[in-house]
């Protein structure tokens, strides 16, 4: 089975990046240039009429959105880190996390850059992106107080949720967060950098 | 096992509420007034620090976020409507349909009379209010055109999709989006109509 991966360096698209280098899996990397649009060419838009990325190209289709792809990639490599736990109310859990971070915290990061998608109105976009610091630090206090289970999201094992909290993770500064009043998030972030697959998505991107 | 399910009656609840009769399981239905604010009494917060619904309390902890709430009633309910597919492919369809519903369809809604979660400008949120139309006709042009695959969202089987995708477009008209527009996502949500599931909710609120 071949899998394509396409995805953009400044994106949400790290996340599955990570998954794919902890699951073992073989796939090929196609990066879309967003200065360039390139997510919005008519060949993309034939694959991907979302023009989003990351997206995931097998042999029987297309799968897009993070969660469900870091959930397709987890379900073909039992045997990985990404394993997923078999009691629905853990796997509840993992699917509740990451539900959180695609519809609440992405979506307070996107009002930073991407007020478009709601309004046209030019000072409505910059009251948002004045108020981002604001609403990001309320979604990480809330999975500081109450989702951090130990080393990683969920507890002593690690699982899907790790990779996407860490990539939503390294925007707290860029975004005005100041990573120091959450001291549990940034313990995390640090022990993810540690990581082989981390270190080499880092490395691939700064070359 | 007990479920108790929290839900009020003008919320994404109905989904959730909908797939807990299709299911057959037994569960305890707790409405919360949001005219009153209960979502944000203290008894509810130490359930359920987000102050939403809806949310499943089962004997292991609380279960949130629609997507992951319908996923674990399927998963308990491996005979009824709601079963899941076996096949990694297609069950990522699913969870890819429910994660585009609640990162980006549920959002463009709630831009209309929830814009104090990215902004306390009160312009700035008029003018999100203002473009709901434009905003959430968009996302069903996508599902129109590139998403409902036959008689259900996914074709022929039924799914927690189908829950869900009904409870939002029945924000249509409200919202400012023409359903003739959309005849699909109109003959999907008069099928909904007619399930026996559907007509005991909306009885039930009817009343």
């Amino acid at each position: 089975m071949s899998i394509k991966f396409y995805t953009s360096k400044t994106s949400i698209g790290i996340a599955t990046y990570i998954a794919l280098e902890e699951s073992g899996l073989p796939y090929e990397r196609i990066e879309l240039d967003f200065a360039q649009q390139q997510q919005t060419s008519p060949e993309y838009l034939k694959l991907n009429p979302k023009a989003r990325v990351p997206a995931l190209v097998i042999d029987q289709g297309i799968i897009t959105e993070t969660p469900a792809i870091l959930t397709y990639i987890a379900q073909l490599a039992p045997d990985s880190s990404l394993a997923l736990p078999t009691d629905p109310f853990e796997y509840a859990q993992i699917q509740a996390f990451n539900s959180y971070l695609c519809s609440t915290v992405h979506v307070a990061h996107a009002h930073k850059m991407r007020g478009s998608r709601w309004t046209d109105d030019e000072a409505a976009q910059k009251a948002m992106t004045a108020d981002v610091p604001k609403t990001l630090s309320a979604c990480f206090e809330l999975i500081e107080k109450e989702m951090l289970k130990g080393q990683w999201v969920h507890g002593d094992d690690f699982s899907i949720s790790d990779p996407y909290l860490y990539r939503i993770a390294s925007w707290m500064e860029a975004d005005g967060v100041d990573p120091q009043k959450y001291p549990k998030v940034l313990a995390h972030r640090n022990a993810m950098a540690d990581r082989d697959s981390v270190k080499k998505v880092e490395i691939t991107y700064q070359s």
